[in-house]
């Protein structure tokens, strides 16, 4: 017998698991190309002038196996300690049922952002929960579908309140009560934009007449339960805007912001049921009064009706979406947390109103317990009221009394130099508690101790929430799973079909990758924990780091930013304290050109610079003698430049490298966007190219799913140069210019992407590249003669991405794109970018993870669409009534009289739909104009609600 | 503000997440039901006189939280160490694709024997695959989805080959080199049976003229690989039957059984994929000649058509289906391992041949390599030939050399006093072979010694095998995510509906009872590792059996049973041990009513005992009568009754106790039937009532979910005099009477159960029996008047479960059980036990598990059933062509043109089907009789499969 051990290795996690096409299929598919080998095919497509030259050097990828092990021993190196530090970050219990059925399950988590509410009906109404369950308890009238968090929220409440506000002013007053990283995250916000910021206590150093807005928290960070009615009339009468940061669970107790008077309402939802997770993800939300709804940034769910005038659901107001504006940009937000806000609305509706009540007395009769025992031991408290947080003056045995704790298994919060706070939680239990007085030194017994609430008039909530049956009908496991499903089963998610949307590298997401981020060492550390007992996460963030260093050519990288768009303003951030810090502060004009994505100059506004846009030519690229031109005019003042590579219209550019030098000639920095950088790893470096700094989609590239609309992660990586103007965090390093509220982004999904690095190794990685493109050119080239692909390189290849001309349809046949977007949900697809960057096109995105059935099996769909739209061009189908136009059909449909000039079996069986796992849209074509004009964004009525169980 | 902790306690697993309904619903049901309180109810419903004295006394129940904290604490006192001890348990790695989408799925674990076809495609797909590999891998004809484990197995092969053989000998004769826990258990069954085991060396010892068939282990148990050609053709000269109990991985290299002429293959599919787990679950496998088929035990899946024609799959040959026959019954296999035949097939869907040949290949190097190594340190190996395993002579120094390689973290196998075996397997790594070769006190590096393979003609493997295009079209994860989603969407479980089976206790598998059994604490400890790093699960099974021992009123408990019918047997066969103790051993009658399960007589005959029948009185109760008259008659003889309680009809019969005492004053032991338990716990004891043995279904009462059909666990519980009688194991106590492969059964499902008690609680568990019965009393008195409740107690209560009389619809409408079954499909539920214990009729058993919405909606389906067949009564629907005989009603109905006189939309949506949720049966009403016909046991050739991906 013979057997070679390389003959074929079952362990190779690359090319057995993530890369679909197999070596055959590859031979297969560079015939249609027409290429004479892969190597051929990546030589015409990125240009020679910008290939790295040495390979990736990960050493040996690990197996799955292995991958777990090491995941495994790093996460042993985290020390899971109860932490009662709060400062925004709260121990919690995720039901088990929400763990598994939406954490861990790939049908919520590798869904893509709703934008194609036919097949996202499901968690646009888990959003549309967490909608409802954020306006109810913030006694406001409308909240937005969550944001980064809190900090992030905060500035965005801010930015917001300017907008909103008739106020003169350019003060934002903060108070001093906030958590410190929403300070923070405050002053980095407002600095470019000419804003003063003005921390202070709100009864005694707030002038109302002086500012456009405020903002309270609520309890505060030390724990101080105030009602802010009062002050926030005053801030009316002098027409400013008043925020209210709340934290949710004080809310089942506490009077709501909205009875306070407040405008705004932001917080963060972590605490309903998602892990601290060292700092994220979470969802944040934000609440506002009706009269500010369209200002409100951030991604909105509304009720509207289908085509057959049946309920649906979508993106409300979406032309108002992340008040992306070329001008006057104040805010790039372009996504949510959607998995997050999901568990956190799962969590109310699990456990109703009633049950969060009765989390929320626990906490607070533990609290106010405690405190009990620590005045029995003779120690001063700062807040007499409170809700769960207390401040302890320890005069001289902090850190003796933290010691003592942290030995009980216990952190609690340092805060100045003689007091310590303690947050008690969901988690805490009355042995925690006597812990805590023994790290005081006393050992007295809760039960002896046992206190009353603390909270009366007038801050006891009086109001009622969450009265909406859904929160009132899933309280068994069993009905609660079912829910899950159902709603998940509406929904076409990556566990059914690719997902090819151009720009957003739907890529599989490995169940190896996702296994540990539910383990307990990683879930549940603190933000704020001794950096001792996050040995794990530093290992692999500086490990992570390094290898993202070697795919980009850069030197350092931040983990904080947690979004695409919050990398790019935090990387142009850098670049606007790297010129100051040379004196060169002047300096504010930003290159961009016209195809770039809208949050390019949206970053760009919000960094205090002034965008020029720059010219494209008819092929896509930039016009380089327009950029050229601009940069000698503004030489003087030329901050940077932003460019996006390969760029938006999917082609490699041959003059990178060129834009880059101009851009350095004048002075000059290179922000080069890295949302397509699942084109470049191992074949070409943003830093050789000469960029200077780029975020990193590691929710594209790099494996972490989408969630359904978030979480995502944008790390920015910069030249040495930039390095010390990377962002600080006020607890790692004390340093200014945070841009989230922790300091590493969303920490907990990072083994996502070392993960996917360790088991790719670099060979592995560089492979993936060159197979996301030789897909995309195989589309390309089995759609040729249906569609046009607009925009190619010299040599007619496209990147890892390609955009057909949909809109000949249109004149044709009265085929417009949305047309066949929908036809492609007949189809069993997911419709691919939709009018971007090209109105009127689709923008293909297959990946390297889809194997050629998958690809045939797309461009059958698509070629069978363009067959109804020559027999409409032929008469042989109707203008108007016609399976395009139709679509999606549902079993609505087909259940009902047919009166169509098509049959039953064309409208539901077209090429690509599965004879025996069809996928049903639940509703018909969602009219989005009513739901505009009829707006509404909490859980409407439901007269097919089955009878509430409570 | 007021807040009372006692309140509401949102931590209340019994309360709030195990029972359905609230009190709120409680009340309404009572009503409905028409007692004044549950109390009232449970005391019309429950004789007084066998009700407990005192509650369950099980201390405070725990958390979600809690209880997960408190099994990992447990888990941690296992020690997970590598194990090459093999003797049929080895290392392997579950794909996290597998882990997560089916083991961790609900809609896997959580659904039922596929008895149902039309809702069960998924699931008996994934069969069929199994069915394929094993058929392939073992170059036999036809091969069963699946038995219990490799020892019961090879006992279920002895059977079938004494039914199969023409030869007239009582002996069989088993491979010396057979696994010692195989060895045990064949002798456990051929005693009570009458037969002779001959231990031997089927080279030298085997005469063909002396028995009625053979066992051969291939590779031995020590590793010898021999082929067996030779002798089975003897065998076959002399009308005896060979069994080749063969490991799945070395068939990939070794020329198969059947190639050897083997009649039956047996043995574990463990090691593809399916954790080690301290001994279970795990799924064995039978492979037969075709002239066999019909005498092979356990279940097996076929390919048929539906009414329209298309492919279906369904269970094949039901009506031989477990050769329960009440006469000389050889076997009482009811069950399989449905679940980690799945995850067995899929390992080998995901792999395909050409990697799991691979996988074996390493394997297989890395042994000869060992072996290389160790002569080279001048040990004196036995096999010459192996696949795997090596046995290494290490005089005066084994228990040395064993301590050493526990110092590297590695268990080896103790082999008698001198010898020491090596079992490697696929976690095994250069670094572990090197750290084996310290153990025996040399530092070698793999790679020096890196050694060439070993077997050779003619035991080299030349057919091919899982040239299936399913085995080559799923290597990218992306792919094997979907297709494995496709087949869970085809089924119905408990993640998508109530599945109100009668007797088989379809309750909620909460997600905290699910979570900890793929901990590697639980999941990778060996069942033969050393008992000191075992302790977790000490304390856990120990803990558990105390807490059944307080349900059950028995003093000890047996975990070593892995199903229900095996728990029979082993009670039976303490029965058996103790009247053979007593010198009593002629005692062998028992008496069983004729309302028993089938199983019952089955176990009887197989434990050498004479079944006796005892009629049932019109009411459905055992004829006290006619039981006292036959006690009377054999009480010389009288071994056992067995009884089931609450009956098989679904009551408390009030003369239980009276049975138990008419038994003992005749000699005889009674045997309780725990498949009811559900109804007792917590209300009465089995040994209260004068019950001496029970076996208790842990899959019905206590959480473990059913897996799609297995595993379930069967402990039994007995009196103090008769726990000298328990199954003894040649590992653990070196006594005989071995029922199962490992020590406790299936052991890393216990956790299930354990986490159940001790959230529940002892209150908890006694208010889910009375809700259980509440719940079945609400759907009798709601389905009043439109079906007759055949059987109830005195009062006119049911207990858990009620029987609804559907034969007058035969008469009066022509509509069939089976037509309401196929019915309540369309109407998104799974049927009822359809025609046990009485023909023609449906068991409904709703557990308290289901809200009253769910209940309701149930009620509504089962009415409006009843109204179409008033309908047909009536001549307002046709007798033939209506909606409930062409019930289920799929797509395919719908797309095509419709003839049928009602309409899509009364065909579709009958009440209770969910508008927004519809359930599709995949296929329409399936054809049994065709399949039976035509028999095809293997994935046929699909020309609809898309092309294969290698």
């Amino acid at each position: 017998m013979t057997i070679k051990l390389t003959d074929y290795n079952p362990y190779d996690f690359a090319n057995r698991r993530h890369i679909g096409p197999s070596p055959a299929e590859i031979s297969d598919m560079l015939e249609v190309v027409g290429a004479a080998s892969l190597d051929a095919l990546i030589d015409e497509t990125v240009p020679g002038s910008i290939r790295q030259k040495a390979p990736l050097a990960f050493g040996d990828p690990m197996s799955e196996r292995e991958v777990l092990d090491h995941l495994r021993a790093t996460a042993k190196k985290n020390k899971v300690m109860l932490s009662l530090i709060g400062q925004g970050y709260h121990g919690t219990i995720m039901p088990p049922v929400i763990q598994r059925c939406i954490l861990e399950n790939p049908a919520w988590y590798t869904a893509y952002t709703p934008y194609q509410p036919e097949i996202s009906q499901g968690r646009l109404e888990a959003l549309l929960n967490f909608q409802t369950m954020v306006a109810d308890l913030t006694g406001l009238d409308i909240a937005n579908a969550s944001l980064l968090d809190e900090a992030t929220a905060a500035a965005e409440a801010m930015a917001m309140a300017e907008r909103a506000s008739k106020s003169k002013h350019t003060a934002f007053f903060v108070d001093h009560h906030c958590h410190p990283q929403t300070i923070d995250v405050i002053r980095t916000r407002a600095e470019p934009l000419g804003w003063e910021v003005i921390v202070g206590d709100p009864f005694t150093e707030l002038d109302p007449e002086a500012v456009f807005g405020a903002i309270f928290q609520y309890p505060g960070t030390y724990g101080h339960v105030h009602d802010f009615t009062d002050v926030i009339a005053t801030l009316h009468a002098h027409k400013a805007i008043a925020v209210v940061a709340a934290d949710p669970l004080s809310l089942t107790l506490l009077k709501s912001p909205g009875e306070m008077g407040a405008d705004i309402a932001i917080g963060s939802m972590q605490r309903f049921g998602v892990p601290v997770g060292y700092g994220g993800p979470h969802a944040a939300y934000m609440a506002v009064k009706d009269a500010y709804k369209r200002s409100m940034p951030g991604r909105l769910v509304g009720v509207t009706v289908d085509a057959r005038g049946n309920q649906a659901y979508r993106l409300a107001l979406q032309t108002r979406e992340q008040h992306i504006r070329r001008e006057k940009a104040t805010s790039n937000i372009c996504t949510a947390q959607v998995l997050l806000a999901v568990i956190a609305s799962m969590y109310a509706v699990f456990h109703g109103p009633v049950g969060l009540r009765a989390i929320a007395g626990r906490v607070h009769i533990k609290a106010a317990t405690l405190a009990a025992g620590l005045k029995q031991l003779d120690f001063i408290i700062d807040p007499a009221i409170f809700f769960d947080t207390v401040t302890v003056f320890a005069e001289g045995r902090q850190s003796e009394i933290l010691e003592a704790a942290r030995a009980e298994g216990i952190n609690l919060r340092k805060v100045g130099d003689d007091r310590i706070g303690i947050a008690l939680d969901e988690v805490s239990r009355p042995e925690t508690v006597e812990a805590v007085w023994r790290a005081f030194g006393g050992t007295l017994k809760f039960k002896d101790m046992l206190a009353e609430p603390i909270i009366a008039d007038p801050l006891v909530r009086q109001s009622r929430y969450l009265e909406h049956p859904i929160f009132h009908m899933n309280r068994a496991e069993s009905e609660m799973t079912r829910y899950i499903r159902r709603l998940s089963d509406k929904d076409l998610a990556l566990d059914r079909t690719m997902i090819p949307l151009g720009s957003c590298t739907m890529k599989l997401n490995a169940t190896a990758e996702m296994l540990s981020i539910t383990w307990p060492e990683f879930a549940d550390i603190h933000p704020f924990a001794p950096a001792d007992q996050a040995l794990g996460y530093k290992q692999m963030i500086d490990d992570l780091s390094d290898k993202l260093c070697q795919i980009t050519g850069y030197d350092a990288i931040s983990m904080q930013p947690n979004s695409g768009a919050q990398g790019e303003y935090a990387g142009l951030m850098s670049i606007r304290s790297y010129h100051r810090a040379n004196g060169e502060g002047h300096r504010h004009i930003c290159l961009i050109p016209t195809s770039a994505h809208g949050t390019n100059p949206a970053s760009a506004q919000m960094a205090g610079m002034t965008v020029v846009a720059v010219g494209t030519r008819e092929n896509g690229d930039i016009d380089l003698d327009d950029f050229r031109a601009k940069a000698e005019q503004h030489a003087d003042n030329l901050a940077a430049c932003m460019i996006t590579y390969p760029s938006t219209h999917g082609v490699f550019e041959e003059t990178a490298a060129e834009v880059c030098a101009i851009t350095h000639k004048h002075g000059g920095q290179v922000y080069l966007d890295g949302a397509n950088l699942n084109a470049l790893v191992g074949l070409a470096r943003p830093g050789d190219i000469g960029a200077d700094v780029s975020h990193l989609n590691l929710h594209k590239t790099f494996c972490i799913p989408h969630g359904g609309g978030g979480p995502g992660m944008g790390p920015i990586g910069v030249k040495s140069h930039l390095t010390p103007h990377l962002p600080g965090h006020c607890v790692t390093d004390g340093k200014p210019g945070a841009v989230s509220a922790a300091p590493f982004g969303s920490a907990s999904i990072l083994p996502i992407s070392w993960a996917y690095c360790l088991m790719m190794g670099g060979e592995g990685l560089t492979q993936a590249t060159k197979i996301a493109i030789l897909n995309a050119n195989y589309i390309a080239a089995r759609l040729k003669g249906a569609y046009d692909v607009l925009y190619t390189s010299a040599s007619g290849r496209v990147a890892h991405e390609c955009i057909l001309d949909t809109r000949p349809l249109v004149q044709s046949a009265g085929v417009t794109v949305d047309d066949v977007a929908k036809r492609l949900i007949d189809c069993g697809f997911h419709a691919p970018t939709m009018s971007w960057p090209v109105a009127g096109t689709l923008m293909i995105e297959p990946t390297e993870s889809e194997v050629k059935a998958e690809l045939d099996r797309f461009c059958a769909a698509m070629l069978a669409i363009r067959d109804e739209a020559w027999a409409i061009e032929d008469g042989r189908l109707d203008r108007e009534n016609n399976p395009l136009k139709n679509a999606p059909h549902t079993i609505e449909d087909l259940v009902g009289p047919w009166d169509r000039p098509y049959d039953r079996e064309a409208a539901i069986f077209p090429a690509g739909a599965m004879r025996n796992a069809k996928y049903f849209a639940p509703v018909n074509r969602v009219d989005n104009v009513y739901g505009d004009r009829h707006l509404v964004c909490s859980c409407p009525p439901m007269s097919d609600y089955a009878e509430a169980a409570e």
